[in-house]
């Protein structure tokens, strides 16, 4: 029942042509294969065949799943029934260039599926001459809000998922959870709010000139106003990062990398809700839209938790100005 | 008569240690000497005694003086010259370290100076090991917020600068000029709004490395808020920039290096005023603070142009969005 | 018997004081403790204890150990029955700072040792104003020469180790081959030679900025003969590097991070001997003394595999010369 | 009579396709424009109209005249003055896209030609997502082997050029000397070797990203063993480095810019020769044909000063080690 890693995610978009134009050009994918309104997508460094699925739907922009990976087909198996005895209810799908495919909602119904392969595509990390803007090496991992976290969190432990960081009052429920499989601290992120809902997906960017180009070529291909975030550093992480709106509103998330946990000894790292080295350690926070909007997914309702106030550009500052 | 170049400026702070700590420490300058009250620091590959001198004042946070270098002693006579038929009036002060120097106040009375020479002190770019924060090179222009910007193009105009850029509808006086002396596009820029105030001096930074080094310092040692703009590229120049308020407010700008500007066949560049690509190709504006505030000049009012009206930041996303 | 990463290795030096400057200043290691003769030293960002122990020793500079994780305790009891299954002697140890340490020579003698646990330290990447150097960040990978190639290979993947690229020619036992636990393409790396000789340990830097601080640095302190290799880029993996020769002549190497490969469908792949894409895809070579000098391990003879001839300058510029 | 910078340069090759492809692809200037058997090229910030071209010829690879600028028509006649009072022989030539041309051999017949204007050409230095390799920016200088190094420095110094380095031992003739007009270190440098011959140009890329891009699709493209020498840092002037042939053998320099260097009290800074800190700080030297080889210029013999012996790897290496 080995979980891998993040995987890939599916998106519809409404103009497959103008997003395929921002996501090879901007964010730096590259295009493995397009099949009549789909488009399959990979970072430079990924062998996998896509990590980034766009299909072309004339409705409002979507996130019709989230995928992982295990590493054998037999975890398939193993990993239904755990899903199973967690009450959730499983389905087995046949999706294109992926093997044996499981479906299932987590316990706020985030459509989810996993794999164990894929068709394999060429690594392209050696192709300098054609990187373009923020050459996009590979998929590090997702971010959602969501309403019950100390439940959602208790899911994703019982699949194996480690706690690296979390924030919360001590002794309380936490406000946001960073959950791992592959060694680094990320590859589910869950943060109280409005939801469920796809907060943003995030790659790999080789460094702070390719993080940096990525905002140059937007500006110059007049998508200037979707760097909705950054360039900053994050508190948790210490990595370098912007957020980019795509064509559609989806956000995607350009970083450079981070730190490696594999050790049992590590234990998570507690942060203290309102302390702004999380949200910023220097620099202005993301326009107010970062902290409001975020992708549905088809069908699920978004539910609002409970004492819920959403973070302003005006209570940011307010709460920043009090403990300057 | 041929003055060659930005040279040093004159703060007065309120806390010299704290104020050393944070040019050393976060920007990168060197110390030169300190010597009562007054501190003389320079840029690592500076030569000159200085380029920025902190005295020690307990008043309100004001810049003394604007420095400006012409090429031998001689120049200094044929240059009083031409600022007494220009009405203004001259006198010769005896500064430290400086070679014989002449004050002059401009036509909105910001205190000039010029000297031919300086006491010198080594080059420290070689010295690696010992680079801080954003690793300051060598200071590059100033930027006054000015209520006769047509007034002060015209002055510095008669002295031999040359304007590389403006910012204007066409045929109409110019609402922001750059005008230069050493061969890149700014030793002087001069911006429509309540002054004549001092709205940052900006050093060269080796690269983005530096630049966000400089960020991250300031996090680390408690100066976050002080990252008022950026990291982020300029339209005019194209240049990378941030913009740090050191401990009294006083504004300085790290960027990357310009383009030259040696060649006469090169023609002014106009941009139009409200095109957002000037102000931030991609991303966020600064702090409101950032078009508000700036230091003033002792002794000097302060004079708000006709029919002006601060940016600010409601406005500028406002207009933004209208661009979108 | 789950081997989870290269962790940590053991060297003599004849001048502590001069090897911690060197690991400090130059490299950008931070020192956990000093005991006695001992240091221990670890990344920017690694949380244990240490990843290189230095042991003050008047005799030949020497590696005493190689160390490996295991995710938990109970997993050296069956590492070591699996040891001994494949005909290793296997030993307890009581090593400072580590929990139960299982110490096995591999097949060639080489001394390797295995624990779950250490005690743990702070994460340093956010003290950016304290990093120097090439910042190293963590310990990545060991590469050595080995005269029996085929049979380590074989006894590294008896331990679970995957293999990740080789070289060789199609059908013929390998010449080089990469072997990895941890995700990416490196944990422990065999090249025939005359061996077992450890060739280097590899750190990761975060960029090709801090890639060139620890030469630059290297070059102020009066090292600049010590950068024996690089700056160049890797064929297999694509990274940046270079090599440096410490004060006793250990070799370490400062590299960019690796490709991602988790999933059980990558296909080891396989390069060609004699392909200077893998040694050089660009510049020079490094200097001779890196094609030919390594560190022993105390006790243990070298042997120089049959047929072996080393590379040498002369060879390298005339065999890339045929290529050209 | 004032020169104002080095400016641009005219080479054979002898196969223009093919040369396109380097210094477009490899280097990143961009191509103006292509007439004839002529084409027209310049770094990305550059708004005249030509700094390099390249010109088809069958013959050997030749460098026709080198470039430089005076500020303005008048200057020119100024100019012609003070070269006849040299005893140099002037001619003025029609030269397209540019102002009236001077045409005059110096002290070695190195042909040289001066102008004050050139057509233009938009400025691309925002123009990112067609950046290419190496970016070029701007020329920079020229660097000449030399037989007489004293009468060159001498009458490019009557020309008004400044000296800013040289190498020599204290109270002998200088071995190689830096020239500049523009304000930083270089315009013309001279070092003493079989000459004249043009040893390389250097334009100035933006960071050290760039620089390795360069190396990069170098390699790609299977320009790999054209990256002769470097990365590397330079002692004088401490900039970041690479030198690269063409594929004709004309060497062209890649480096980060420059030091300023404006003021009248800036004493020339003197190096000794031999000592390694000025060919290497750290790492590699060049490989030998880096101190061997240099291109002619047509029908100008090409003299060796009295005892002259060749850099070669091996004597680099010995000098080297007595200096450890």
């Amino acid at each position: 029942m080995n979980v891998t890693r993040c995987s890939h995610y599916v998106l519809t978009v409404s103009d497959l042509d103008r997003s395929l134009a921002f996501y090879e050009r901007v964010a730096g994918l590259v295009l493995t294969a397009r099949e009549g309104g789909t488009a399959y997508l990979r970072g430079l460094e990924e062998s996998c065949h896509h990590s980034l699925v766009l299909e072309s739907d004339p409705g409002p922009p979507r996130c019709r799943r989230l995928g992982f990976r295990v590493f054998e087909d037999r975890d398939l198996d193993e990993l239904a029934g755990r899903l199973e005895d967690l009450g959730r209810s499983v389905t087995w799908a046949d999706e294109p260039h992926q093997g044996r495919t499981l479906h299932c909602g987590d316990p706020c119904d985030v459509p989810l599926e996993f794999c164990a392969t894929m068709d394999t595509a060429p690594r392209k990390m050696g192709d300098f001459s054609s990187f373009q803007g923020g050459s996009a090496m590979r998929i590090d991992h997702f971010q959602l809000q969501y309403a019950n976290v100390p439940g959602g969190s208790d899911f994703y432990q019982a699949l194996g998922f480690r706690l690296s960081e979390y924030i919360g009052h001590e002794g309380q429920p936490p406000e946001g959870v960073f959950l791992q499989r592959k060694g680094n601290p990320h590859d589910m992120v869950l943060f109280r709010g409005p939801g469920p809902r796809l907060h943003h997906v995030a790659f790999t960017t080789p460094d702070v000139h390719t993080l940096l180009r990525a905002c140059d070529v937007a500006g110059e291909l007049g998508y200037g106003l979707n760097v909705e975030r950054g360039p900053g550093r994050h508190g948790p992480g210490h990595a370098l990062f912007i957020y980019l709106r795509d064509p559609d509103g989806h956000r995607v998330e350009l970083f450079t990398t981070h730190y490696q946990m594999v050790d049992s000894e590590c234990e998570p790292i507690r942060w203290t809700p309102g302390d702004l080295r999380i949200a910023a350690p220097w620099g202005l926070p993301g326009q107010a839209s970062w902290h409001l909007e975020a992708t549905e997914f088809p069908g699920v309702p978004v539910e609002v938790p409970d004492g819920f106030s959403p973070m302003t550009l005006e209570r940011f500052l307010e709460e920043r100005g009090s403990h300057k």
